[in-house]
């Protein structure tokens, strides 16, 4: 008899756990089902698709169910999973078309039911125009609405928001983000959170307005049930024609209740690093399982679609009877606005102190080419360093100039606690067009390891 | 009485030396003696000055003899070291332009004194319009050259000469060049030279011609003793109104003889991680000095700008009485042509063959956002891993894609001997602008990772 896998969850983990799984074991008969219609898209690409940098959302899917059927993985649309049996080797499926329930036997279980935006408990949330963005149809929705639209309210200041507000902007709308907290993109020291936000300011003057230590606290509608203005807790009355909620997400595992499957941070799934959860025969993957932090050594949860895809990959090898581990992550995120690259991997210096290390840090502004080439653009990098141990805890970058090139470097040697005096002198490749002779973020280095030796 | 410190050379290392050491230290009289009349210059940027990217030479030049002057640092140009006695603690400098000879005390000496094209052995290589490319000098007397002249011969197929070929194809210049060696770029794999080779080829089809396996046995000249024929050994005469020498630098030592001091790889100064030369109370910096290969562990000659400001600044850090040790190199090398980045890192396939280590590699061609967004680039990457030791030798990447971020991401996971099951998982940030969810990078690790386990 053969091997049976079932895969929950259609988005990036679930498909990528498939097909890697079919390349690796050809004799597995996989089955996946999601209670979505479309599968393997990508969700990250959803601003994109609003701000018409591409035009048809069908360039975000990665495969059809068609696709997959070629490989011989059988793909069950709008097929929603309500309870996991552990014990039987059984779960529980809801068809959403006919509302029939049946059972299905696996010999392998592979949850990867993702995260979804948290609702939050404001007045009339539910009128018309108010959005989230998580699925293609979601996209689809905001994309028409801003086509007629002139004024938007976003909900939260995270990646999200920004990369929202960058489609926005392009096609002319008037943005107001609110943000509940005291700066937007809270995972940022607040110097780079106020330098994010002035850059923002400063590139649309009026056309943009951010309102941190703000809270929303009313929707108000239409005769047509369709939201026409935002009051928030300070009193402002905000018109707007639509607005849309970025303010986080949850992972899906409320059906795990009582399936003993053991949970984690924020209610995600426990996972070992062979993406085993606490039940025999049963991996997670994706934004519905937890992290384990390479900077702090504590388990996190940063749902990430590279994650996603390195899980579904590493649980496929594991399940293939390979062997992959995934050791964790260090909480690295990159977008742009605009022009402007916004990037930061490892913890802040405030975290770093929150986290009990002895951190000290280097600002630098410089260019990223040799300064006599032209086309130079900068970059300001913010380098943070634990004084006892000299190791790099992180490090945050904006600019127009080429961020992620520093970036990049700086990643590994946080990965294998390189100490800043090996660091500062790395022989990162000099030519004119690329850099200058001391690449800007060896300096921040540098500084970091004067100070920190007096 | 006040330290006295004497700097030997001006190009990138001794002003180096010179700046940082100020800084550090207020007290100390330092003097720079330089044979040349500019000091300062970043010799890597001459091929855009001739490309005209650049159009002022002086643009080049960071710092003059009068900017050191209101730093209080002596520089004395035209001033030749000819002997150095460290015994006595005294150099001997000859005056290029009176020809009087004159001895120098010193408390500490720093050797910067660079390196010099080699002049290959070839008949008539006197010819008028027969050059190299060092100085600024010699970046002004191509230009100009260049600017009456249709067709060029490059000798030699290294970083110069493919940089100098950019400049004069953009000129509107009829280019050979002729290559000794079986590939251009020899520190590449045959396949990635081949790659590069066909790029440049393809660029500008019937206007750049690449001769391998080929040499030069003589120059044929005219009344005015201005080259206009290169004769080859296959029996080629080959047309020109000028050639450029990119046949290799060799260290600027020869005046060292008697000194004493070690030397070592070819003819470069033996230097600790201090940057300490054999003598008491003698650094050298530089192209002048050896360099410690941090993959094979073993002692090699590298000229790069980048080094040289790195060993300046550190040993300058030492000579105030700080502690700063420069490790050794990866050989970490960037370039482009055109629109192609060409960088390689570590060793290729074949130096690892040479190294007796037992080399895996994996080639992947990918592009470098993720495959929706418009403007995305594509790059080929050639990783090279140990089978023993699953740690990363060598990178090579080439494409009009984002090559340098990739790069870079790998030259601290070689420095610190990541094995590949931790990098192929690494942290990458990632968002469609930046790159597909799993990096081209990892790709390449991952395929590694699978052929050595099978």
């Amino acid at each position: 008899m053969a091997e049976k896998v079932v895969i929950i969850g259609g988005g990036a983990a679930g498909p990528k756990t498939a097909a890697k799984l079919r390349r690796e074991r050809s004799d597995i008969k996989i089955d996946l089902y999601t209670q979505e219609d479309i599968i393997s898209y990508s969700a990250c690409g959803l601003p994109y698709y609003i701000e018409n940098i591409i035009q048809n959302s069908d360039t975000l899917i990665m495969r059809t169910p068609e696709d997959f059927k070629k490989q011989n993985i059988d793909v069950h649309i709008k097929q929603r999973c309500i309870k996991v049996n552990p014990d039987e080797q059984t779960v529980l499926i809801e068809d959403l078309i006919s509302k029939n329930i049946y059972e299905v036997k696996y010999n392998i279980l592979v949850i990867a039911t993702g995260a979804t935006p948290i609702m939050p408990k404001i007045a009339n949330i539910n009128l018309k125009n108010i959005y989230t963005l998580r699925t293609i149809q979601d996209g689809i929705n905001i994309k028409n609405k801003m086509r007629t639209s002139k004024k938007a309210v976003l909900l939260g200041g995270g990646y999200i928001s920004i990369e929202v507000m960058e489609a926005l902007v392009h096609n002319n709308i008037q943005v107001t983000l609110i943000e509940r907290n005291s700066q937007i993109l809270k995972m940022f020291d607040e110097d780079f959170a106020q330098l994010i936000t002035d850059y923002i300011i400063g590139r649309n003057p009026g056309q943009v307005n951010i309102l941190t230590n703000e809270e929303v606290v009313a929707f108000m509608g239409n005769e047509k049930d369709e939201v026409t203005t935002v009051i928030t807790a300070s009193g402002k009355e905000i018109e707007t024609d639509f607005v849309i909620l970025g303010t986080g997400v949850k992972p899906n595992t409320d059906f795990l209740e009582g399936s003993g499957i053991k949970l984690s941070i924020n209610n995600s799934i426990k996972v070992d690093k062979t993406l085993k959860t606490s039940k025999n025969g049963i991996y997670a993957v994706g934004d519905c399982t937890d992290n384990f932090n390479l900077v702090t050594n504590k388990y996190t949860w940063v749902p990430m679609g590279s994650t996603a895809n390195k899980e579904g990959r590493c649980a496929a090898i594991n399940i293939a009877g390979g062997n992959c581990l995934f050791d964790g992550i260090l909480n690295s995120t990159i977008t742009k606005y605009f022009d402007l690259t916004i990037s930061i991997i490892g913890i802040s210096y405030k975290e770093a102190l929150e986290h009990g290390f002895q951190p000290e840090f280097a600002i630098v502004t410089k260019r990223d080419k040799a300064g006599y080439m032209p086309n130079n653009g900068t970059m300001t990098l913010k380098l943070i360093a634990d004084k006892n141990t000299h190791t790099i805890l992180g490090i945050q970058g904006i600019g127009e100039g080429e961020v992620n090139q520093r970036i990049n470097a700086v990643i590994p040697a946080i990965l294998s606690k390189t100490k800043l005096e090996s660091f500062m002198n790395l022989d990162l490749p000099y030519s004119p067009p690329y850099s200058p002779a001391i690449d800007p973020v060896l300096n921040a280095a540098q500084i970091i390891y004067q100070k920190i030796n007096g």
